[in-house]
């Protein structure tokens, strides 16, 4: 059996990195900031990306592709998302390499292929895109325009982890052109929704839905919707953000549409965007000392069988039964895996199914196939029962929807139990660096008393939760007028 | 009605641009070489993208994700391929902006930010990947690697064209690690296979399956297998590659294996891809001077029901023989759309669909409604008929079978017709000129032949096919002796 984790009471940090490494999701590539995504890592997000993208097709949205350069003159011209992605851009300045003179089998960048001008690759793209629609606009029977994009993107991080903050990740990024104010808000609300839904119905994690901060914003945004979750170590993870862009990027790409009065206005616009991020989440919202714990809606195999097995007759008979369990379990939208590699003893594979986050595991051995039994074995809980095998693909069907719950009640009630509601500054300060968590606190609404809190504590503001209590207050800061408490906590 | 376009015999390659214009495909960014992929071309994309999915995981593929990114000393590993690619390589040379001093709100590349190493934007990702593979192998039990990759690549190409070549485009690449040269040879094999099944299965494209010639193969490899498919103006396109490469990238990255007897031997590879190219050779496989024509399986609206109504009760009446007929399509997995909008005529609504390949239009009118008819246009031949509503399913289920199997043997009669033998080079010279289409020739093997035959008439040798019949002879040229005719043609 493989050696035992890191604990996450002994160092969490060190436990992420081996869960992922432990469960071959994924690892640090020779290109500096850069991960491979292995392929069960990769199935996970598979199943992330499928789910999402009929969530978009849904709510009218359709998918395109847009370029991965930006030029630096049209990155440029929104200056206040220019500003807040200049100090992280790959930049490309050549279109050739040649062999370098003086050593044979080498190449140099051939300095006669200088472009003329500068491209940005994408950190967002906001600027390739309202470039565009530029030319896909005139009328308002042109809006609105509800598109997606599914791509890589490259923010130059200087510390990175993988999932986390990577200097290239995936994912997807919709942009969409309104009539509006009202309609580009809606969408805006709507899109948040969606993530919502998505981490709470698929990841089993639930989020606060809220509003950030001025700091926090996107930059480029008039408002910042988010989902935010919290990590089993009382971290805050931004798991989706969508954003109210107003007249901002019309106004910067001198996109306006004519409406049916015959009037011309900028057009309004929203951009919304989930990452492989999500997968960081994934993992630390449910996984425990033993490896990663997925639930069932997201595993790439739900229930793994591993025959008990002396002779070649055993492992055909306890075959035998699995394929009629797995066609049953199929037929019903469940994925299956039997594990008969025999250069792998039983326990090696229990150990190696519990690292991956199987939610099921299912073993039968001669005397279950005697008695017509099997044994299931549930991840989240780590316990085992000998059932029946008769009506087994019931109990399993089941047992995942229980699971399922089971994985976002636990995470909710983690949450409720790591969320206080503090007034004292002093009560904030010791409780954030001690317990951790997010704390409801009321603030004066200032930049100021933000900035001072993160230099004090290394907490931010998270958001400004939709469903907050109406209650005014002091900030707890400068005892100045607050009109309701926010979300602080440390985050990812 | 929107302009006529040109038609295909006044201007080949107008028509083509004006086919991908008029059905909203996709359209030049204002990124030298680059493309924006529109919804409707990125539907069709996705449509190939979900079946050829499909197939890489029925024949033991999962999918991976590597970094964009291959630092220069990683590039150059393997010489033929790095030399292959250098001259069309985008690099990021810096990775931050700042402001400029001169110019308020305008950026200039950070000189500080200078990268110690410069980096390539993958054109292809053997390199990348060799150098993961090396630390995932160390013994025959870690083999197969069975990896596929969907990704965006840059070639830096001079001369661009709309699917056909551009400087980023998007497609999939297979990567897979051997123990024998046997076993890599029959992947090669089985992905061109797998390639070529699409292509005539749902693409309704036929090819020829073979190998190319020394000076046609890919950078780095043994052998390189492909298949060709012939275009309407008797050009060749090379619709997808399988590469057998040999021990080359596992000696350029000191990738070895230890075997079941314990002896150390370097890995075998392959590589495979198709790309958006093959969106180009759908369209000028199928299309007609309307537009786009699109084979039903590949088609994002397989049926759009145009209602002819001059009053709301006309509308709501035949909507709802619509509705019902949609529930029943949709029912058996075809894709239909109802074009209720009262802003459009019936005649421009015809000649948009016509121009965006949608495979079969239906109309039903106030007549139509008290006959118990609905009028049935095929795209394909253009044809109508009025049929009894009543069954209109079934008709409508298999007049798409019938289109499909019509397309393929329609591009299969056409590709017959201009494939010819030629023994005489002046005759091939001139009828390459004034004909067009595949010739098959006999040719002595060497590379100074293929150049002069290139130089002399642009062809070049499009593949040695697989199922040549046997029959040796003498090089049109030179008079060698030939092993068996290889196919000559001018190719995009």
């Amino acid at each position: 059996m493989a050696q035992k984790l890191t604990t996450r009471a002994e160092n969490y940090s060190e436990w992420y990195n081996e869960v992922v490494a432990k469960a071959d999701l994924a690892e640090h590539s020779d290109v500096r900031g850069c991960m491979v995504i292995k392929p069960y890592g990769y199935a996970i997000w598979e199943k992330m990306k499928d789910v999402l993208d009929a969530k978009f097709k849904e709510t009218g949205h359709s998918n395109a592709y847009f370029p991965i350069f930006i030029p630096k003159s049209l990155f440029e011209a929104e200056e206040k998302n220019a500003e807040g992605f200049a100090k992280e851009c790959a930049v490309v300045t050549h279109h050739r390499l040649k062999n370098d003179p003086d050593n044979p089998g080498k190449l140099i960048v051939d300095p006669e292929s200088k472009l003329t001008e500068e491209l940005v690759v994408r950190p967002t793209s906001e600027a390739i895109i309202w470039n565009t629609y530029k030319k896909w606009i005139q009328s308002y029977r042109d809006l609105p325009i509800l598109i997606n994009q599914w791509a890589n993107v490259v923010r130059w991080e200087m510390r990175t982890r993988i999932f986390l903050r990577t200097a290239e990740f995936l994912w997807q990024e919709g942009h969409t052109a309104h009539q509006s104010k009202q309609e580009a808000l809606e969408e805006t609300e709507r899109m948040n929704n969606v993530y919502a839904a998505f981490a709470e119905e698929y990841m089993a994690m639930p989020v606060v839905k809220g509003m950030k901060s001025d700091s926090e914003r996107f930059a480029g945004a008039d408002e910042t919707y988010c989902i935010e979750a919290m990590m089993q170590d009382g971290k805050a993870l931004q798991a989706g953000t969508s954003h109210f862009l107003g007249q901002n990027f019309a106004k910067a790409f001198d996109v306006k549409f004519t409406d049916k009065e015959g009037k011309q206005d900028y057009v309004w616009a929203t951009s919304w965007g989930v990452s492989t991020r999500l997968m960081g989440a994934l993992i630390m919202t449910h996984s425990d000392d033993e490896g990663l714990v997925l639930p069932p809606a997201l595993a790439p195999i739900q229930v793994v069988a591993v025959p008990i097995f002396r002779s070649d007759e055993d492992l055909a008979a306890i075959s035998e039964k699995f394929d009629e369990l797995a066609k049953e379990l199929r037929s019903r939208g469940i994925s299956f895996k039997l594990d008969d590699d025999d250069n792998r003893r039983p326990g090696w594979k229990f150990a190696e199914y519990e690292a991956k986050g199987v939610p099921i595991r299912l073993a039968m051995g001669p005397r279950d196939l005697g008695n017509g039994s099997v044994e299931v074995a549930r991840r989240d809980e780590k316990t085992k029962e000998i059932i029946d095998f008769d009506g087994a693909a019931d109990h399993i069907e089941s047992l995942l929807d229980e699971m399922q719950k089971n994985l976002f009640d636990k995470a909710f009630n983690f949450r409720a139990e790591n969320t206080h509601k503090v007034d004292s500054y002093d009560e904030f300060k010791e409780r954030i660096e001690n317990e951790g968590g997010f704390f409801l606190a009321h603030w004066d609404g200032t930049e100021e008393t933000e900035q001072k809190i993160k230099e004090d504590t290394k907490a931010t503001i998270r958001c400004i939760p939709f469903d907050r209590e109406e209650e005014t207050g002091e900030c707890m800061v400068t005892g100045k007028p607050s009109a309701g408490r926010v979300i602080f906590a440390k985050a990812y």
